[in-house]
């Protein structure tokens, strides 16, 4: 039986306003941020916790958050860097489907992919203001084509399938290894929660807090999609920390980012 | 039988970032907005429309908007021009309770105040997000002193007890003077449509509708309670106006507001 281990995958970075990393607070400026990906090597499989952005989708549709991504810093970069073949990942889990979470879905084929039904939905027809954030279909062939995506007309939907499995609640994927619901900054958010053998749980919140002073004054992100949801996601993590004694990651934190130990160090 | 008349009170100015104006979108940068408020002379009543901002208020507790009122821009120094005393406002509706909306409810003691039942709820019990945008409860004694808010244990709470009706749904409150649900901006929110004897019906679409871009690109205010019902009721008010013909009056936009009659002119 092998010992789990978590990786923190570098995907690099992107700017933001301010404003858009704490609502209506800001101050405005442009803030680099950084995306990483999980990989959580299990006894019962491979699981990666969202696959980053796609640098040439961020460049053509989105250029203003200025990416800053190296080939080593993709999720074939990043495994290569673990070991671990992109086909021999067994689980992909996307906490939501922006662009900077599913942009390398499309290299896990083998993968069987999990998100919350609300979330596909949301996807499918996004709101006026989530077309931006939703704008990377690439995870989902079937769905680019029926939101008529000329690209995926192209090579991409005849080589990449795959098996996607809409659920909803809270589940474990694998022993130890929890997805918990966590809505508000989009449809359908998973946070990750994963037992170590040697240290305390590692609690990913995801987009439902891009960094500790998120958390700390329940300041949400600009980008949400329903804020009264985000607020109680926001205190259900909390509730979850204090409950098990788990460290919290965040997602778009460079401080806190700086201090997280990067593939192809693990945790354990 | 009167005509029926409407004024607009105007009420000063605040300072908002455009990223508040225009959710994740801005530009950043200081924009100054003007605020009013609607009043309709009609053969059942009259009716005053929202109260604007009270300056004591924002000076003490949101100064960082750099309130402009003049004495003239109160609801009593507006009042005076037309030649209507405060005493013989019948009926006040408020779009919604926050601050620059409400901070006038105060002067017009004898009137019936009408809100929509999930404002009220919001008012008296705000997300973390809604806290400074609920930060003037003045216009409701009995809510303040829940709140333990020490300025009303004084003078204001024992002269002005308002009568406050809390309604859902449409509501025709005069002949031809109708309130529309338009919630999203707060959790309950009216416009208001009045129809004149010579001319187009007014819409006024309150925060709804800051000012006409916001409306023709569907992007709301970075305030907002719930964003997706933001965009049905922004996509209402349009229906709204087509059917009827209405002529659309924002709530925030000074170039709009340029072009608007104000009192002691009015609309008939």
């Amino acid at each position: 039986m092998r010992e789990t281990r978590v990786y923190l995958l570098d995907g690099g970075s992107l700017e933001l306003d301010g404003f858009h990393i704490f609502w209506n607070k800001g101050p405005a400026g442009a803030v680099r941020i950084p995306c990483y990906s999980v990989l959580v090597v299990h006894d019962e499989g491979n699981l990666v916790f969202d696959t980053g952005f796609d640098l040439a989708h961020v460049e053509t549709v989105l250029p203003f958050e200025r990416p800053g991504q190296s080939a080593e810093q993709t999720i074939p970069g990043q495994l290569a860097k673990v070991g671990v073949a992109p086909g021999h990942i067994t689980h992909l889990v996307n906490s939501h489907f922006h662009f900077d979470h599913c942009g390398g879905n499309k290299h896990l084929s083998n993968a069987a992919v999990y998100c919350h039904e609300a979330e596909f939905r949301a996807a499918d027809s996004p709101e006026p203001f989530e077309v931006l954030g939703y704008s990377d279909v690439s995870f989902a062939p079937e769905l680019a084509r029926r939101q008529a995506v000329a690209e995926t007309d192209s090579a991409l939907a005849s080589v990449y399938a795959p098996r996607i499995e809409q659920i909803s609640g809270d589940q474990e994927i694998f022993k130890g290894v929890r997805i918990i619901e966590t809505p508000g900054h989009s449809a359908g958010h998973y946070s990750l929660l994963v037992e170590l053998g040697h240290r305390r749980p590692m609690l990913f919140t995801a987009d439902a807090a891009y960094g500790p002073a998120s958390l700390d004054t329940l300041c949400i992100s600009g980008f949400h999609f329903d804020p009264v949801a985000s607020i109680r996601s926001m205190r259900r993590l909390k509730q979850i920390a204090e409950e098990t004694g788990a460290e919290l990651f965040f997602s778009h934190d460079a401080s806190s980012y700086a201090g997280y130990l990067k593939a192809p160090g693990y945790y354990y």
